[in-house]
């Protein structure tokens, strides 16, 4: 049953954000009579509305009590003020992602409105491997968990995308090294992640990054990242 | 059992991130064994974790889940841009809120550090007749929901909460007619509530507010606030 609501949930996505329980239905592979039974439940429970079309969104309650309790709430609300300092310093989109099921999963994204082009969203995904993010996490990532997806495919998401094992490994292990990532088009051949990790207790818990044009300068976002993600380290220490 | 998952979902709140299978059971007034599987089952789907020390939490899935599709985010993301340019200019605490089954849900906070004494909190409620957000939400919501909520009992936060149904009535006309409010020590004796409603195509969906300290000028804040609620339902407008 868990895993049937589950299903319904997963339904709904940024350019999905209305269905018929019809659509729900069919999009969670579910028995039409057992999809508009559970639509009907968490309509009862404030888990789903339905708008004044009659069609069936995410309702508030579910974002309440997904948010209420959470330690990705504590983690933004640390991370928010230096994002913004970032943000006001670099001028491009700036990011907070953590290691969500061997994925990025991106927790923030600030967004100067001259910034140029970027595929990720709050709540988005992508691929460890790939994003410069996603990099920084699997560097300093358990062993098992970095040797698992190096021994999948790394199928490329650019041209650019480093997809050899052994090259990734060198990298992560430069990543490491250095604390940050510098990844020019692994994404998007237009643009260029810089990313460093963010410790909580000497952990790394997220990474964070800036995606500028492909061509800007380096130098001073990874500055900028360095310096906002000790800050953070810092307040994440106080909030305990 | 979409009721059982909600009650063990409510068990964590701000204050209480973690717990034990069996706290999650006595809290949710479930029987252990029913507790124990569902707590099983979320924890396979990732809606739950297990922290290091075998203790549970909301899990980052479910954060995905509950924002993913979810109008809360798009609401937010229009607003956060201006809820900054506020913040800056007042450098007092700015906020967000949603009417949401008969309570004001704050969907997102800003805090200066220097800025003073506030009880909301992120995912967090208010009464819609004691903070000021909820008396916008209230004074521009349905007239069904505004005489349900003025014929029960209207509870005192504070000593100056309006807890008189006419003098409410009286107060949310005033709202309607002024387009802000001023709640002086309606929430706490230190603070003042500003706030003015935020339209998307015509509706009221959201309030946003600044908390000042109780004797602070409002001319600039509420000032502020309207330019801020005219540029993000511009911002509301462009995203559909």
């Amino acid at each position: 049953m868990t895993e049937r609501i589950v299903r319904v949930l997963e339904t709904f996505t940024a350019d999905r954000t209305t269905q018929s329980a019809t659509e729900i239905a069919r999009r969670a592979e579910l028995p039409s009579s057992t999809a508009h039974r559970i639509v009907g439940e968490l309509i009862g429970q404030g888990i789903l509305e339905r708008d004044d079309e009659g069609r069936v969104r995410l309702g508030m309650r579910l974002w309440e009590l997904a948010l209420r309790g959470s330690s990705a709430l504590r983690l933004r609300q640390a991370a928010l003020p230096h994002m913004e300092r970032v943000q006001a310093r670099i001028r491009e989109h700036t990011q907070l992602a953590v290691l969500e099921n061997e994925e990025a999963l991106f927790l923030e994204r600030l967004s100067d409105p001259t910034a140029g082009a970027n595929i990720t969203r709050i709540a988005g995904r992508l691929p460890l491997h790939a994003s410069s993010s996603g990099l920084v996490l699997l560097a300093f990532a358990d062993p098992d968990l970095r040797e698992r997806v190096l021994a999948q495919p790394l199928r490329p998401v650019s041209a650019e995308t480093v997809t050899d094992a052994d090259a990734l490994r060198a990298l992560l292990a430069s990543i490491r090294r250095r604390g940050h990532v510098v990844a020019p088009g692994s994404i998007e051949s237009v643009s260029t992640g810089v990313a460093v990790p963010v410790r909580d207790h000497g952990e790394v818990v997220a990474a964070l990054s800036v995606v500028l044009p492909r061509q800007a300068p380096t130098t001073e976002p990874i500055e900028a990242l360095t310096s906002a993600a000790a800050a953070i380290e810092a307040d994440l220490g106080r909030m305990h």
